[in-house]
């Protein structure tokens, strides 16, 4: 199997999966105030210590059970209540994007941030849109998990705490953690999201950043458990899973930068052989785990269809959002008319080879002269 | 160890591990569009009819992160704009009173519902409040957390229904099922929440049962997974522990009810020998699975510790609960002054046996008679 959707989630590591089991072990409830809980309780310490230090951030971490709850909490537990104005990107996931419709339709003022071909915010945009009202929050995301557009986060915090030092700035960092080198202090953000799932940890377990002095609502509300912040029985299992894979990630950054670079390399540089003028790549350099393209003469989805005959997986958008998105998005990066229904994301991590990426060369290659020879224009 | 504390939570199962991990190595996105994930998707399914099968329930399951998140989306996302009535029994657990004294600050009209001294609630009292306005929301638990009380869930639902047919009404079912016969169409409920971590699975996931034409607003919003119910990449290998683990408790509920009654009844009558009139028991007859009881000569916490020395685990009232619960709780169960410090909850399980309950009794005399001499009245 050549699995090549790394962004839509990944493998669970070894190291995740012993975790997760030893974990669960001690399946005591943390909150308990017996021998065996205390020391559970101390272990969770050490992973929302661990994860701080992997990210560099010196405020908080809430464990919550997916980059989608994250999201929704950054969202809704810290608007303010006089509805004021609501900034975020025309690309963000669906977990930013819908909590902030939801707000629209109870009467926010929400505005879309333009973005590049590629799903770089446009900073003039934000600027100008900064400028123009009372905004109370900002949501960008740092990497764009349709194109793998990085934003630069760190710039637009000061951009937006020159001019607006009270609003708030979130960024999704689901498809950055593992990945890029995040360094929370730097980046500046007040709140920032991340997915246990898609850096070889398990389905299931988030965690939201907050800086130090950031106060929000819960947004799940029972027995006060994260500081009071996000209540229910911590997944601890989950959490350490989620804790010892970043560590471990964030320890091969930079060799799983480079493998993943020569991955997406030599695939684009075959694909532009391939597919010539009838193809376009929306992916920017530099980001080695993303190469999104589309295509004129095959559809997104047939070609997707086609490879899993030789068992590749590959994805055709977000493949956790639902069918919407894929309208919205190629709307936003301003996707010619023609090439709309050609999307395909291949998205890779350190588990995928060069010899993978060969074999999928050769296959694609076949398919493409095949299905393209339907093409009527 | 002699772990009496199962109410808080459980050791997973064999098959719950199991599942989890066969489930762990397809790692895929349920979302996408290729044949593992359409695999998984189809057993996502399977695992949803099978949890519909084990509670027989002829509605839909969306599956949470918790009880507690099932809680609050049965609270905050049935509300009516309209700000009308909501009524919850004196004795919720934290994940349905706060949500609902969160709404309370928000301007609902919040009522609580009396109990009896053992947290039944007093059916009279439902009825009168249901008479006096416009209640858009009931929420009563099936067994309550503290003492096992059962509430007559089935002929609560006809009240309800035969006063305000419009009402939504919605049970906790946190420490009902895998424990005593849970029929939901029997019961008549339009919302009912469950616990993975309580039955032999894992934390980190529950569902929130939702009765046949019944709508409820989102609590996550994002990628439209769970019918659009509850976005979020599913955890899969979470859920298939889940429902493995119901059907196996589904399946040994008698046999487990016996032999947890056995227990039960062992260290009861052995406690009254023991305590004599320093002692109230607030657990109910009918409820095998938890014994809770009162001492007036020992704190609760002071024997808890003392029986740590043993390995011998036990509760003082609800493990996700903060220190306020501990207060509002003996207050609604009307506890006798006196008594209020000496709170103890055992909670049984499948995993513990006659013997265990022996060697607790002994150890608990030692120390009953060793600490009580120091009560001071």
């Amino acid at each position: 199997m050549i699995y090549f959707d790394n962004a839509a989630t990944t493998k669970p590591s070894n190291t995740a999966i012993s975790a997760f089991l030893e974990a669960s072990k001690s399946y005591f409830n943390p909150s308990a105030n017996y021998r065996p809980s205390i020391e559970l309780k101390k272990q969770l310490e050490k992973a929302r210590t661990s994860v701080l230090s992997s990210l560099h951030g010196s405020g908080k971490i809430i464990f919550t059970s997916s980059g989608t709850e994250a999201d929704n909490q950054a969202i809704f537990s810290s608007i303010k209540p006089n509805k004021s104005k609501i900034l975020i990107s025309a690309v963000e996931h669906p977990a930013v994007y819908a909590p902030a419709m939801e707000l629209k339709q109870k009467g926010f003022e929400v505005e879309l941030i333009s973005v590049d071909g590629s799903g770089k915010i446009i900073e003039e945009d934000l600027v100008e849109k900064l400028k123009s009202g009372d905004v109370s929050l900002v949501s960008i995301m740092h990497v764009n998990n349709e194109t793998g557009a990085i934003n630069d986060i760190q710039k637009i915090s000061t951009i937006i705490k020159n001019i607006s030092p009270k609003c708030l700035f979130h960024s999704d960092g689901v498809q950055a953690v593992g990945k890029i080198d995040v360094d929370l202090d730097k980046l500046g953000v007040d709140l920032y999201s991340l997915s246990a799932h898609k850096f070889h940890a398990l389905r299931g377990v988030g965690a939201l950043y907050l800086k130090n002095g950031i106060n929000i609502h819960p947004y799940l509300y029972g027995g006060g458990q994260e500081e009071g912040l996000r209540s229910s029985t911590e997944n601890c299992s989950g959490i350490f899973a989620l804790s010892s894979a970043l560590e471990e990630a964030v320890n091969d950054l930079a060799q799983n930068s480079i493998k993943c670079g020569e991955i997406k390399t030599y695939i684009k540089n075959n694909l532009i052989q391939i597919c010539g003028d009838d193809f376009v790549i929306l992916s920017p350099e530099n980001n080695p785990f993303i190469l999104s393209f589309a295509l004129r003469k095959v559809r997104g989805e047939v070609m997707q269809h086609a490879l899993t005959k030789y068992d590749i997986f590959v994805g055709t958008g977000s493949a956790c959002s639902s069918q919407k998105a894929l309208k919205r998005i190629p709307d936003a990066l301003g996707l010619k008319e023609g090439f709309r229904d050609g999307l395909i994301r291949l998205s890779f991590s350190r588990e995928n080879t060069l010899e993978e990426s060969e074999y999928f060369i050769k296959q694609f290659n076949l398919e493409y002269n095949l299905l393209s020879k339907y093409y009527r224009g």
